[in-house]
């Protein structure tokens, strides 16, 4: 039988990670005004649906800390490998920031302050100028019914698991077409972490709303799809 | 073997089509500006490709009153669960509705009368004018073959059953390409009576035209698929 | 052992070709100014894509005669089979045309000659003024590459045949992408000629490329199938 | 026992890298206008999806040196046939834009020296005027995450085979939506090479990044996707 070991999960969710954050993030600061929020909203959800073919026989393809408490409280992953993932997501998460940087400095009128990496926000930096409150409420939610995907996408109980990786990409695609205007959509705290620390300012100030909003709003689903589905 | 409990279905169909009104009609308040008819046609589509990988082995995943009508005249379901279905469908509609105004508010510029919750429409509360009978001919004919695919794609002589939800979506993605200028598109009662209950005015007045018309296009394409297909 | 009778696939094969035509050129006709041709070509695609997973398992869900005549020439197909397909789709088509037209009907601005039905057309007639010659390159090479992701996805020695509706489904989307500027795409008789007998002028007058060519092109693509993989 | 001679495999990637190069260009210079990087980005994509449905059971569906190379690197292709898999593309790179021109000829303000037939570039051919360097990163590194797509969905430990196409060509319109404003994406030697020679200039000065930058990607990528997956 296949053993994975610890390490080679950690290598694929950092790499998943970086991935995620550098094809999302990347779509909206090098091709954003030609692509739109739907050409961003479709890059974000493919890269997940590549990455869950590419290492999903490998880790799971958390690449997402809400995914992996959420996880963590349904019983299916260990404490100790948990924080090996949250790790490696969020290192991964800064990579892909720091390459996708290093991508933009190539365009002449590119600069950091007046383009940013694709990072998330509420209030005066709300893509539309949501207020917290609608941020806090969306980035809960739209975690939520992101976790039912993925649990029940990939439940024992169901018999299409080959297809969970199209259904779960193509959730966070729908995501991003409905919430991006609100916080830019986050859903994922390594996805925020990694160009909020690269952009600074509002960015990092907000953090927290799109670490506690996932967290809770994955925890949340958990809960929903555990009322659901017993696994 | 596993036994699903009528009330793990009740809550199944509820969030299912909550997500459905939340997602489908928040693309077009939230995004519509952005994402155009194309983005919105996509949300409301994936919304059900999402929800029928993670409650399609719980429920069926019809989430749409019109489709379990379907089922019970072509003998799918009992009148019992049908009729807890429907509830459950509406009140999740009413639910999904709410918690897109409630994040829709955050904007200052919303309002509920200048901005709608993606309701439907006929007439002069058509996205392009269209007039009643267009709009009826259009959700009878759009239903009707939302049906012969939801039905086809699942029969028990379809060796591809595992792609279904794909298949069930992505023709929910195209029907609103199509319609959307028409009247919105529906094609399902609890999708619009959640944000007419809400938004009143045409859009309750107009309410008939998306509980007839859905129903009606329903049995249609139940006879037609029957006509072609054994189960 | 499940039958299914001849006249079951042919009001299978009816169904499709209407399916397709009303929701194709429903497309173009009713939203092509808001969803633009990436909209029309996904509309195009999901059609097919809908009905492979509705009627593919009746008929085979061939609802274009250049299809039915390829399948032909490689043996999948009756004569007798053949002509009943074809016929079939081409009473669909006519159909499709005539409740799409009494849908845009509704709207006060719509007139058939200034709005059309999505016929296609070369010269004057071509969307963006492709002569004949390239229109007819056009929809020989197209049909010819459709062919070739049909016969090869549904070949008996791919393991893949769960998937292939999806592949082609998507491949008539990306013929549209490329396409639609050259002829507005055929690649299908039976699309043609339904909105061609409402239309009329050149629509009637371009008719034989759009049955020529697609036919050619089919010809030409089970050839190169047949190069390439022994069924 | 099948057996798949090599000069079917040769004819497969020869067919393949024609239809990639034909449709994903074709895009770009027949509808770009109309469709925006959004539907190029679809093009491209979807031409792989439709070939590794149609010729995947052939030839594996490398249609690209740069996979052909990694492939050879990790032992799943021989050297004999990796040279004739390499041949095969570039002479269907070179007739699939040959064809494009023939049809875009057709319009009767396309020159080639305005319109060009879709080749990449860095600098002053680039198109959003991106520096060499950001170029060769973005060459590198995208053909690096296409390849751990690739032989991550296809390994053997990977149960979701069925599904691979998919993936595999989502992953590539997602780099492309990324991509296009950079280099116009070529991540494939042959997919640059074919319409070099027929614009010349500019596009045959820049040939080098796009045969060196996916080559070495594809090399890491190889290497990446070791260190997580003993196949």
């Amino acid at each position: 039988m296949r053993t994975v070991t610890l390490s080679q999960k950690f290598i694929a969710e950092l790499f998943g990670t970086l991935v995620l954050v550098l094809m999302g993030c990347g779509a909206a600061v090098l091709a954003g005004s030609h692509v739109g929020f739907l050409g961003i909203s479709f890059a974000f959800g493919l890269s997940v649906l590549a990455m869950c073919y590419a290492i999903g026989h490998i880790s799971g393809c958390h690449i997402n800390p809400a995914i992996t408490i959420a996880f963590l409280a349904v019983g299916r992953i260990t404490s100790k490998e948990a924080v090996a993932y949250i790790v490696a997501q969020i290192i991964g998460g800064i990579i892909g920031a720091g390459i996708l940087y290093l991508i933009a400095t190539g365009k002449a009128e590119y600069t950091l302050a007046a383009n940013g990496l694709g990072q998330n926000g509420v209030g005066e930096a709300s893509p539309d100028k949501y207020a917290l409150m609608s941020g806090m409420i969306a980035e809960i939610v739209f975690t939520a019914i992101f976790l039912t995907v993925i649990l029940g996408s990939t439940s024992k109980n169901n018999p299409t698991g080959t297809v969970a990786g199209v259904a779960i990409g193509l959730s966070l695609t729908l995501i991003h077409i409905v919430g991006i205007p609100v916080t830019g959509v986050s859903v994922n705290p390594a996805r925020s972490i990694g160009p909020a620390i690269f952009v600074g300012g509002a960015a990092l100030s907000n953090l927290w709303v799109f670490i506690v909003g996932p967290i809770v709003g994955g925890l949340i689903g958990a809960a929903i799809w555990k009322l659901m589905d017993k696994d």
